[in-house]
């Protein structure tokens, strides 16, 4: 770290600011009184950047929305621009009039109001999620030019609210009972089957709060589901329903969407889990180097495992690998951030990164990738992606 | 832990859910497909929670807004909520054209653009900021009825930018400085001295990104110094130049305010460090309980030494003390959220908490501090924080 940051130095010597004969000031700075307080703030009017939104069909707002990845610090998102996936639209949900039924193989079935769910005790967790389609056209060898395109259905915020458990005991549970299945309030009613041993696992929230406020209409509100390190589907968004079944549902999207169809024709339901993955988010394809010497490398990592442990980045186009640094906090289901010093010399560079987590997983290759997968489905991608920075200074998908 | 939880179920039987006969859901929820996305995404509109202004002078935008803890959840801080203290106004700033200047006793003054300024290496930190001023009127006895009135100059969040260490190395030290003076691009030339040896603490920033995003104007847009565990006017925002000094510069901000008036008549400066501090956030002042049984007190803690160890919570007017759970993450200068499991019998009671910071500082009482400080100043305060519950549910400062 010491040596790092010496050798950061040394690099960005002579490549940035102005020097200075005196101290003359440059800019354009009011000499009035600024502007008054908001009660609710908003961003600068120079800033710009934001989600691109993807209609997949006739119907509004069904399709995708992506987080630009190449803009954003550190591990939060703003809320404002998490990334989206809606089946039918955005619902306009009441939440003095919301509720959230509790059926099928309990002893009591059970109606909470909002106000209900906000009186259980309540735990906040800083995760990650990622849409199980994120990348779903690399494996088949379709490379988005940005790294909002290939990675944006993916985004980091904290979210509080109830353990599922602590609901579920209140209805109590049938021993016949082995699945949940959690429906949305959206037109579509999107629902999925959750094990119920998965259901019952503390970490997974009725959630109604994200970065400290109420979850926003297209992050579910009033309540979502959150399944750290599960597909994103399963955070079924809207929550107006669960119901507790002997077998799972064999919803729409878990028969026609969301299952892995295999080189021997059979298809893999019920692949929850996002393995460990990560990319270099700066530079990235589309961005321009302007000039030589210092760049730092920046990037996101995170697994549905647990915790990220090593980060390697290579610049020579994988002949070489060496470590970046991981960015404190690393917490568990969460984005991590990395950073590695590099020196452009000016020629054509091939630069990428592979991540591996506690579990000892490391983030296969699209070869590797393929040998076992085949080439039928690209949910749950999760290949190496590698960047080209041409002598130029232009950043491309390599 | 598990004990806890399963005192929380016991207790919240019965107070909460309606049981149906029958599977029948109410709610008002829609059958035509949803809204369209959005690029940059809104709160819903029944959402209301908001800053609180208080103008101090006829100058506009002179004065602060706080942040609505009792409405908050977790440790991050929504960017549009966090707390505001200006001294004249918000200006706006172009980031294309606004530049940093390095000098004084410095082998080569600079001046940095935004572009430059992103050009180095980075770091992102959760900490929570806090206003020297968070609270002035207690040491008097003066207690608002709110903790966003009495406690809301405090916000968490994310913050990323270039450690300050990097960027003077670059402009090269002379021997005689000792002193940093940061002075902002607000009409006013809001300037605090910081002693050298702590502007080179890699944890001191240059800070352009909030929460994942550019900073927001009244959060020192494009540029504010952060000194995590510092009193918030120490983070100077709208940032446009270091003079590097032997002496600090004496500026209206470390004479005529935030300094601590003894009572010998000697008046205290430089008293930079925000020491630990906790407060119950609910149930706090004018909210109202409206059923006996459980209750869940929720509230956040903060130190600007470190990490917080320990809160306990009283709920007989400070006669036993128990310890609540700390939520994970509890990072170093960041707000720590905490919970504690609360049957309410119905009868008044006065509910309080305090924490112990990692260097075995315990929160004082409110005498404890007065017997030292004398009541002349109330910069500093961090005094406990009892909330009465009466018998009629309603919670009011105590």
């Amino acid at each position: 770290m010491a040596r790092s940051r010496r050798k950061f130095i040394a690099l960005s010597t002579g490549v940035t600011a102005v020097a200075l004969s005196s101290c003359n000031k440059g800019g354009d700075e009011p000499s009035t009184s600024g502007a008054n307080m908001r009660p609710y703030g908003d961003r600068a009017p120079q800033e710009k950047i934001q989600r691109t939104i993807r209609e997949l069909t006739a119907s509004p707002g069904t399709g995708s929305s992506r987080t630009p990845l190449q803009d954003i610090y550190g591990i939060i998102t703003p809320s404002s621009l998490h990334y989206e996936r809606h089946h039918s639209g955005v619902p306009a949900i009441d939440p003095a009039t919301h509720s959230l039924l509790i059926h099928g193989l309990v002893d009591k079935p059970l109606a909470f109001t909002m106000d209900d769910i906000r009186r259980f005790p309540a735990v906040s967790r800083i995760i990650f999620l990622e849409c199980g389609g994120n990348s779903v056209g690399e494996q088949s060898g379709k490379f988005p030019e940005t790294v909002q395109g290939s990675h944006g259905l993916l985004s980091g915020t904290q979210w509080t609210g109830v353990p599922v458990s602590v609901v579920l005991r209140e209805a109590g549970l049938k021993p016949e009972a082995k699945w949940m299945l959690a429906e949305g309030a959206d037109a579509c009613r999107m629902a999925r089957s959750i094990p119920l041993d998965k259901a019952l696992d503390p970490e997974v929230l009725l959630a109604y709060g994200q970065n400290g406020e109420a979850l926003r209409p297209e992050n579910g509100y009033p309540l979502r589901l959150i399944i750290p390190g599960w597909e994103g589907n399963t955070n079924v968004k809207w929550l107006r329903r669960l119901h507790l079944t002997a077998e799972p549902a064999m919803s729409s999207k878990e028969t026609g969407y969301y299952t892995e169809l295999r080189p021997d024709g059979k298809a893999e339901m019920f692949t929850f889990v996002m393995e460990a993955r990560s990319v270099i988010t700066r530079p990235s394809g589309g961005q321009k180097l302007t000039s030589h010497g210092f760049h730092e490398i920046t990037g996101l990592a995170w697994t549905g495992r647990g915790k990220i442990r090593q980060v390697e980045v290579s610049v020579d186009n994988g002949k070489t690998w060496a470590d970046a640094e991981l960015q404190e906090p690393i917490l568990p289901k969460a984005l991590t951030a990395f950073r590695f010093p590099w020196r452009w010399d000016g020629e054509e560079a091939v630069i990428q990164c592979r991540c591996t987590d506690e579990t000892g997983y490391l983030q296969p290759t699209r070869e590797e990738l393929i040998a076992v997968r085949g080439l039928n489905s690209g949910y749950h991608y999760n290949g190496l992606r590698p960047w080209r920075v041409k002598a130029t200074g232009e950043v491309e998908s390599a």
